[in-house]
């Protein structure tokens, strides 16, 4: 027999579940534990309804909520990739094509492919909506990795070169929340040496 | 000299870290680990987005889920109440009133008033959204539980009057849903004795 419509959005509902267990290299506020992939996507889906209002261009909140909410479920089959192991992230793409294919592939069609468009459009960063979400996805770790005193930052050895590389359109998205990012997050802990400072400020 | 708008806001969003720490009594699907409220919230947030076709009546869903982000937030100064605990449940409003006070007090005036109101709304479950909100917030763990094979259920000795009575206005929020998760989630539960059946089914 046939799924029901809401059968298969159940099965995906459950199956998401996974992000629970995937463990990202960003450690909580308070430092006593690693973040988790939900944790990540609740915290900045309650940032883009707070800050909304930083989006350089005018931003359809909901459609960038739901975005957030799914933009790392493809993780639960391809894994979180660090953004600063460059082996993993030269295979990221192709494992996380495969992974969407299967994980969006258990809703019912339409919605399948709505979501599938809205990760693949969040992927691509060109929309207002997806370059809002793309400076979220930056700014929630570097805040977190400044109130931990630069504590992954330290441990893995990063460059000042490659936060700004990572960071290279988060002003596109908004240029208020990428000042707030530099000044109060990053350049402190290049101060403090927290970070290697191997490019100009 | 007085915060700006933008420290204001961040100053709520990274004391709302401290949602990921803590714990639920529901366990996650795979029986590893217990779900912190951030989870809880990322999941009812998403099933929101993908379920909102079931609600009974029209939702604003960018309403509901900015909501649904929230409603756990007063849990960081007030704890997790256990649904089935009746001695916390008893002070529980008391200690959520003035964590609210606190914590939405973070926030620029009016951010934290419209949020506050959202809260508010979300606990009196008489709007659309905060039906359809309520409605999930119930599911999302019969869902779990089920997941689980009961386990919380029979470890806390959960009785079907405790369930229903709990879910008194779930169907209010979504007569589907409530059906689906009487259906699938509690009642093969009650026929394999891991909710006791202490009321007609």
């Amino acid at each position: 027999m046939e799924k029901s419509r809401l059968q298969r959005q159940f099965d995906f509902i459950l199956e998401a579940d996974r992000e629970k267990s995937i463990l990202r290299q960003t450690l909580i506020a308070d430092g006593t534990a690693h973040e988790n992939d939900a944790d990540h996507a609740w915290h900045m889906a309650l940032m883009c309804v707070l800050l909304s209002e930083y989006a350089n261009e005018e931003i359809d909140v909901l459609r960038t909520v739901s975005m957030i909410l799914i933009h790392d479920i493809v993780e639960i089959d391809a894994g979180d990739t660090y953004a600063y192991d460059a082996q993993a992230v030269s295979t990221q793409r192709e494992r996380e094509e495969k992974a969407a294919e299967r994980l969006y592939g258990l809703l019912p069609d339409d919605q399948g492919a709505r979501l599938r468009a809205l990760w693949e459009e969040f992927e691509a960063g060109k929309t207002p909506e997806a370059k809002f979400a793309r400076a979220l996805d930056n700014i929630q770790p570097a805040m977190l990795n400044n109130a931990t005193d630069g504590r992954q930052w330290v441990s893995h050895g990063v460059r000042l070169s490659q936060i700004l590389s990572r960071n290279k359109n988060t002003a596109d998205g908004s240029a208020v929340l990428w000042e707030h990012s530099y000044n109060n997050f990053i350049l402190p802990n290049v101060e403090k040496g927290r970070i290697v400072e191997d490019t100009p400020r």
